[in-house]
């Protein structure tokens, strides 16, 4: 295994020093550039909870600690810059290992900047467990001039929409788990979307660049539970209409097959990293012309509501359907 | 145990919003206010590596987390402000140890903070593990208006001083872990250098103000390991006076009553967290009246000479002693 210098030089050398920061690499601290980042986000990955050797790469799990962390920059309308990786490395974390999940976090950097910015590593820390991998990776961004966009801003009447299909990457977990009779090499894109999710890094930046959103939010614990952050902190209410969700063909053929219900997934399915995007009509028609302009998927879901009439799901005929939402994954 | 929510309205409520950020926790990345951070450290303390709960108690692993993390910052001559703490609880930890934990963090946020500095939670994550507990503090904080205080500043004639006794917390840690036959009542000081670590947040914070240091660090590996990085950094050598260097009284009576070589301790030893001064002689005048305003001991342990002198360690008769130092504590 490497020793703890020559794994710092290796991460130095892999990403260099990053824009925005006057010193990165090497010293107590790492040095911003005076104004120049305004978010702060951190995430956790805790082996055997968060990720499974079993069912991704080492490539696979370095990609992911990027693209979740980074989707948050995304969903305050902001950019990403540096980012700070802190690994408690368990006793059969080989080099095979750590070279594989530098190659995913070296990739997800380059293929998840958008333009104009640019995603490496500023510092971190290495220190070895006796348990699971742990890996948290920290991101700063920066956020739009037009300012950033929080979950509060929503208002009665915003209409509400997400950039891309629901419930893909809890039905590829699941698919890999062997919770189902079939082939997980039937279903590739629900596989990838656990694998290697693909957050909306640059529609965030544009919609915050343009001021678009009211509210924005990325979804990481299902829509349900998203959507209810949003609910709370802006003081409103919603209905979102069931059947105006979208969800990945792969999806419906695996419900058919398997006899699941794809609501369960859709609703409450988290991981997936899609963009809610809630924005009065005037405004949304904006995010149709991006679509439009940058061949983004749109779904228009539902309208925003007073905080009297809660979270309604609405079936096809308009009326609200009964059931349970658990929103959260507590503590995972 | 806490639902994450819960634990997340606790740690807000115990907090506040920090100064320095325009909105904390509760949105998907924190918002800082422009211009107001540009330094960042992380931390990341794992249980059965950085810490065990036979020896420490909960408030003490929580107060250790924190004193590390902004005795970075202290080492570039800046202030500490908003911190952002992720945990990973294992299946162990109850709601006992949660509030033993963040007791402990808040102690350290009100006592460390220098004045006019105020540490103070900006967000953060919360995870379940399998294995054992691991927490990450990251921190931001503000350089001084003279800039911050790198690694690489020294230069030859500069003068070394350290502000407090070396190997107390290493010592303290080996009696309580029964490496000698002693009680641990009768070494207050070493066993709570261990347990309670005492950065020097307050002096980093003014010897940046006046902008008196060429080069800072604080002593987390050793001396050797840590003043190694100043000369590696800086490009220089330099020779140090071992009957100079200070250790506690305590330390001095442990040594003669189990007959350990205290060299071994001050040298090697790190988690003292104190601070390592490189000054020319002209500006070092300035630590020793600081010192004298604020009560601070300060020790000249040594000199900055030319990278071909490498670092010397010298014994009261001027010769230099023969022996390896391993200076770096690999992956801990």
């Amino acid at each position: 295994m490497y020793q703890e210098y020559e794994l710092i030089e290796k991460i130095a050398r892999l990403f260099g020093t990053p824009e925005g920061l006057t010193l990165g690499i090497g010293d107590d601290c790492a040095i911003l550039d005076p104004g120049r980042f305004d978010l702060v986000t951190t995430d956790t990955m805790v082996e055997g909870v968060h990720f499974d050797r079993t069912f991704s790469s080492p490539q696979d799990i370095g990609w992911r600690a990027i693209a979740t962390s980074v989707s948050d920059i995304a969903a305050m309308g902001g950019g990403p810059g540096a980012f700070f990786l802190n690994l408690a490395l368990g006793p059969n974390d080989d080099e095979l290992f750590v070279d594989g999940l530098l190659e995913g976090i070296h990739e997800a950097c380059e293929k998840l900047s958008p333009p104009n910015f640019e995603i490496a590593a500023g510092g971190g820390d290495l220190t070895s467990t006796h348990g699971p991998t742990v890996i948290t990776v920290t991101v700063l961004g920066e956020a739009s001039p037009a300012g950033p966009v929080t979950r509060s801003g929503a208002l009665p009447g915003d209409r509400i929409v997400v950039l891309g299909p629901l419930g893909s990457a809890v039905a590829g977990l699941a698919i890999l788990q062997g919770a189902f009779d079939v082939d997980p090499a039937d279903y590739p894109t629900l596989v990838r979307a656990h694998r290697r999710p693909q957050p909306k890094i640059h529609a965030g930046a544009l919609l915050g660049l343009y001021g678009v959103p009211s509210a924005l939010i990325d979804v990481s614990d299902g829509l349900i539970g998203d959507l209810g952050h949003i609910l709370r902190r802006s003081g409103v209410g919603a209905s979102i209409e069931i059947h105006n969700i979208p969800c990945h063909e792969e999806l419906s053929k695996l419900a058919s097959e398997v006899g699941l219900d794809t609501l369960d997934y859709v609703l409450e399915g988290g991981d997936d990293y899609e963009l809610v995007v809630v924005a009065p009509p005037s405004r949304m028609t904006k995010v149709w012309d991006l679509a439009r302009r940058h061949d983004w998927d749109v779904y228009d879901i539902g309208e925003i509501r007073s905080a009297s009439e809660g979270l309604r799901v609405l079936a096809a005929d308009g009326q609200p359907l009964e059931r349970e939402y658990s929103g959260y994954r507590h503590f995972a």
